[in-house]
């Protein structure tokens, strides 16, 4: 039975959830296929998480394995394939708890980086699970920074071998997935070396365990990296080489090649291998960081409704702790960027879809654009769904911080996104690299690609609202949006033009405009967010309630960014006071307005119980009925032989005879 | 050996770290008997904390009691008092990670709320550990909001006791800490009922567990809530109460009594009691939010000096990533946070024994302001830090997202601080609800208590600041503190008012304008803390470096949070965008100032590697090494059932006949 609190929320929502969920999945028949997928994973007692909370790191890292194994056999049950449109509902059906995704990535890399040769020798083995892959590339010493990669491959013209060495302790191999405990063969990222020569990085494909009793080959030191904040499926690990010998043709040589004699040839463009680099970035933006966004909003905003806490109005009863404007004020701006950045992540594949097919025409044009955008909104989304989860989290209070919650872990999983794949500020200084860049090129007259093309038209001017009702026109706040970040990007590059002028090395001068290159790149993706969130608005059917809600979730996230940062909008007075007052009062007004639809709203995104894992966000809403339940099956509730060591003689003042 | 990376640091520094140390300690004496404890506890194996991070939750709770038990033991050898000066430091040696601490709350409620003869019935064989006690005022269903707890204690004239009751699920006491597995009694708080009638909250003590064999009492239902964050190592509780029958002098009666025939007496003052409930959030703040603070910033600072990654000039080595000017704004102002909350918890602390001594006196004067000041402080202090912390790890990358690097469980333990003892939001509002009262008050010209007399001296003025050094002038950014202060503090009184005159009903325009009051908290306390680091730095001895050092973290400190919170300074045109322009400018300045006693001034700090608990933070600078050799250890580096039961079977194609 429902929780009253909870269903009384869903008769007054003013839209179609079946609608909406309909418009997130991209139509009815995506969300009729994903739904049979969940229904599938989650009739499978194989695929359980129901005592994740509960598991020790190498109970888990079992469990995944376990189910990576049972996966194979389910997808060929049900005749799901790789390539099929069920595929990418399978991973988030599973919540990402399954071992071998690092295999995928290792038959990838050879598929990309390979030969014809290679790819025909190592991919049906890798297909079939006759060996299991990992991609090891960062370093104790270098992550970010692959320049400094300190793992050597040496050619060895008279064996016709590369001979691999981690030289020092900062080159052991650190973080592979699929490496601690599981893989065979792993790709190598390491220095290349002919004839003392340094080539820069490659790949190498090295066996690091035996195929048939999976001891260490010779030469290798591998094991798992131990505990960290969350991924405790996941066997994490490291790799130390000395002198592995592994032939020439181990050399992944699509792109570059070593003779027999030596000779090292470069051949074809690697511009498409970057650009399959970049759009990893945007891959992950859906799956790991949209979705637990999302399933934290749903978690929170059901728990809000049902719970109860001191009085609104005198004399009734305890209030929803919803109908706390403190409380819309955390959660309702979270769930308008869960929107937000759902549509933009509509956007940015399209564009990288685009790319793709421009790219193979040989068309390279659009790649410092797609990089740019790449790396901006890569950090720009993770950042800004890891803080609001954590907001998510914290407002639920104790029950937040219980793991029964499940709140704890989208947290500690969502931190992640903030590193891997590039971490944030380095991706951002490389945005703004760009926007500087095209700044100065819009300046002197010349052509920039059309994501910056408004550097080009710096209109000076003021806000023209004149009421707070003006700031829920999209255009209004668009354009401050626009008008800020043109003010970030313009002002830094005079910072940084002036610096270089009065003398200052240009490293220099660059490291001290570092601080504002990182808001001007934010401001930037900030404006195409909410530029495109507006569009999106626009295009939307008006019926069954959809563009309205949308409208409003949109003003909410536009307002919400101008209210935390109103320093950004005041400054050069293109927003005044007054006018900031006035976004202040709709923000507030909007806040109350989204409220009455909050539960429909993440009901939209579809999650069952068995997916969100969370004793707080059923759709039931019986929260207090399932902690309780729940936490009966922690193993802290067996005996503990605490009692009889320490408890039992110190309460029978025994303790002197131990 | 000391990283060079590292000993070349301190070389370097510019002040006395041992005399920093010192002022810290509050005097040497304090630094030589802190350091003698250090060394007694990390002498003793058992104290040690070295297999933490690869420990269940089990395994973490059967630690605790040992250590708590054995603490006892260490206590009567060194001599060692509960009031003796050691007492404070023994905790920080243990990093909190010790059982029983809620036995300290069972008895000081004991000794707060009981009357003579049951302080005498309880506090010896408690004192004793002949029994062991908890503190069960949490429920399931209520937290912050006291007034809404549901367990009952109706009073049975004719058995003269007291029958307790949880009588719905919510009613359930959830969260008390050493109630899940190691308590024998424990202080429930209930609605007392006499004859029907309805007299509130009140404190029993009640028996759970058999002294003779730990089993549950008649009654009784209770066990360990599960997992959680952090605080593993503590057994928090669930209790249910099903008809328990206490004697009627279990209820603690220093201040009510229920008389034989039921009549309900009401005696003495309670004041001192709330008191004391307004103190425990200012003694928290010392050991469970600036310690985990401080270890963050030693841990990210040191590390920061030791990892080099990329190049800043073309053609030199990698650069220690502390000379990065991003890096430098994530942890330069955390480490001015540090200095700046050590010096506010002085004040505090200070003029809490103050408020002790005067009502004592039976002056209850100061209470609202002590009250105000204890709520904002803590929610302000609390959320900072965490916020802190949070960005410590995030700047430490990958390997600030290992266990290993001590940083995630510094998070996930701090992060509780935003949620205990007054949930954040409510308690800022209210200080919101004092600071409110006091500006009408000083609007009408009454007097008002010392820390808000600056509400009544409201000047208009502009900022005075000419260029970018004037903003190190404390009197120049204390100054627009205030008036940030005074500004949001006012226009929210206004819009009460309006909405109040406007026919809004009072608790509805309260409602409506929560955001706004809890920024106006917030700048109070802010405001508070700044004045106060200025006016300490001004009292500080200017030899050994010390003054000058503290002076620069004091203006690091303000201009850090102008400029990241510039609309409310810019809003009405106090700080002119010029005026902006050159607190950026100042601020840039110090990054750079400060970064070159970094690492001494976490060497201040004085913590030593055992306490730390890092293989990033280590006084060596160690860091790869100890990565390697920790991760070595870790149980996820045995052998695994998962390579005969699903990995081999795979690999070896002969899956089909599992």
């Amino acid at each position: 039975s429902v929780n009253p609190d909870l269903a009384s929320e869903r008769q007054t929502a003013s839209f179609s959830v079946e609608k909406l969920t309909a418009l997130l999945d991209g139509g009815a028949e995506q969300t009729r296929i994903r739904r049979a997928v969940v229904e599938a994973i989650e009739s499978d007692p194989v695929f359980s998480r129901e005592n994740q909370y509960f598991q020790t790191q190498n109970e888990r890292y079992e469990a995944a394995v376990r189910k990576a194994v049972h996966l194979q056999k389910k997808m060929h049950e049900m005749g799901w394939t790789e390539n099929g449109p069920e595929y990418k509902y399978i991973y988030r059906a599973l919540s990402g708890d399954v071992a071998f995704l690092l295999h995928r990535v290792f038959m990838r890399s050879i598929s990309v980086l390979g030969s014809d040769k290679q790819i025909a020798k190592w991919i049906p083995p890798a297909t079939k699970h006759q060996l299991i892959g990992s991609y090891a590339q960062t370093e104790l010493g270098h992550g970010t920074y692959l320049q400094g990669l300190e793992t050597t491959a040496v050619f060895d013209i008279a064996t016709q071998e590369f001979i691999l060495n981690t030289p020092k302790i900062s080159a052991m191999k650190w973080w592979p997935g699929d490496m601690g405990r599981s893989a065979t063969h792993t790709v190598v990222f390491a220095q290349l070396y002919i004839h003392g020569k340094c080539y820069g990085i490659h790949p190498f494909i090295v066996q690091i365990r035996s195929l048939q009793d999976h001891s260490l080959c010779p030469g290798i030191t591998a094991g798992d990296i131990g505990p960290k904040m969350n991924f405790e499926h996941i066997d994490n690990g490291y790799l130390m080489l000395k002198n592995v010998r592994i032939p020439r043709d181990n050399m992944l040589s699509k792109f570059c090649e070593v003779r027999p004699d030596g000779t090292y040839v470069r051949q074809g463009s690697q511009k498409i291998n970057y650009f399959t680099m970049t759009t990893v970035r945007i891959s992950l933006i859906s799956d790991e960081v949209l979705t637990p966004l999302m399933k934290a909003c749903t978690i929170a905003i059901r728990y809000s409704a049902v719970r109860r806490q001191s009085k609104l109005k005198p004399g009734e009863q305890e209030a929803k702790i919803l109908d706390y404007q403190t409380q819309q004020e955390k959660l309702l701006p979270q769930l308008a960027a869960a929107y937000a950045f759902h549509f933009i992540n509509d956007y940015l594949q399209e564009l990288f879809d685009r790319g793709y097919r421009e790219i193979q025409r040989k068309n390279f044009d659009m790649l410092p654009e797609l990089h740019a955008l790449s790396s901006g909104f890569k950090a720009v989304i993770t950042h800004h769904c890891t803080a609001a989860v954590e907001i998510c989290l914290r407002a639920c209070g104790g029950h937040g911080y219980s793991l029964l919650s499940g709140l704890p872990s989208l947290y500690t999983k969502i931190l992640a996104s903030c590193i891997y794949e590039g971490e944030n500020t380095i991706l951002l200084l490389q945005t703004a690299r760009f926007l500087i860049k095209c700044f100065m090129a819009a300046s002197a007259g010349q052509p920039v690609p059309p994501s910056v093309t408004y550097l080009a038209a710096v209109k000076p001017g003021k806000c023209p609202a004149k009421n707070k009702l003006d700031f829920l026109r999209p255009d209004i706040y668009t354009e401050a949006y626009q008008h800020v970040a043109v003010r970030l990007i313009s002002s830094t590059a005079t910072k940084l033009q002036d610096l270089i002028q009065s003398g200052v090395k240009k490293y220099d001068a660059w490291n001290q405009c570092t601080v504002q290159l990182v808001q001007a790149a934010k401001a930037h993706c900030h404006y195409i967010t909410v530029k495109n969130f507006a569009a999106t608005v626009e295009k939307l059917e008006t019926k069954a309630g959809i563009q309205r809600i949308m409208k409003h979730l949109c003003d909410l996230f536009a307002l919400h960014g101008i209210f935390s940062n109103t320093g950004a909008f005041l400054h050069d007075g293109y927003v005044s006071a007054a006018q900031m007052d006035m976004v202040t009062a709709s923000y507030l007004d909007l806040l109350a307005v989204i409220r009455k639809d909050a539960v429909p709203l993440v009901d939209a995104f579809d999650f069952t119980d068995k997916n969100l894992n969370s004793a707080l966000g059923s759709y039931d809403g019986q929260v207090y009925e399932r902690l309780y339940e729940w936490a009966q099956k922690s193993p802290t509730n067996k005996m503990s032989p605490a009692y009889e060591r320490y408890l039992k003689p110190l309460l029978h003042n025994t303790l002197s005879k131990l």
